[in-house]
């Protein structure tokens, strides 16, 4: 196992127009799944929910985002919280790229098996 | 709860001489725990252990780390992955601070334990 990261050795795949998700934990000896999501200028991630809870921080950019019935602009540095089957989604600002880290509990057997999909392509 | 975190609203404590942890998320009912933590030049965290798993991305600056038998010189960007109980640690290079984000599972009682703490004083 390697334990230091680099997010140019991570698998991705696109997960909406405009969204692309890289994958920086992909061994099932791992809890949590991590991923940094690139949203592009003008692209929405659409509301959605699923169980596993998720911390997020942004990395780069602006994001408006709304968690539940809470909804904020988010800029670099800022974090945000998501509980297990709440509904969330989020649209960049601006003319910039969006970059967010989102680690998620328990890892992410959907984007574990999208991985997988696309290396036996 | 707010799902939106800032910084700025985070709880601190020190945990080492020239280490600050800031708590991103305190309730009971994060499976996870979110600290930012921030180590000055030419300070170090030590050899250490702990059944949590642990996520972590560097923020800002420069950081000497090991895990396990792996050591590497991370950089803003960068990843790392330590598994439960495995040894770790870390100190700064060069003269700059630095700041990393990690994350959790299960959360951080201790940590937790120590906001509560200060909070009482």
């Amino acid at each position: 196992m390697h334990f230091f990261k680099k997010i140019s050795e991570s698998k991705s795949f696109d997960l909406h127009k405009g969204v692309k998700v890289k994958v920086l934990t992909t061994s099932n000896d791992e809890s949590m799944t991590a991923i940094q999501l690139e949203i592009e200028p003008g692209s929405l991630m659409p509301t959605h929910k699923h169980f596993e809870e998720q911390f997020g921080f942004i990395k780069e950019g602006k994001l408006r985002m709304w968690i539940g019935d809470e909804e904020e602009t988010l800029e670099t540095g800022d974090f945000y919280y998501v509980p297990p089957d709440k509904e969330h989604g989020s649209s960049t600002v601006g003319d910039k790229k969006c970059v967010k880290i989102d680690v998620f509990y328990p890892r992410r057997k959907d984007y574990l098996e999208m991985i997988e999909k696309r290396e036996q392509l």
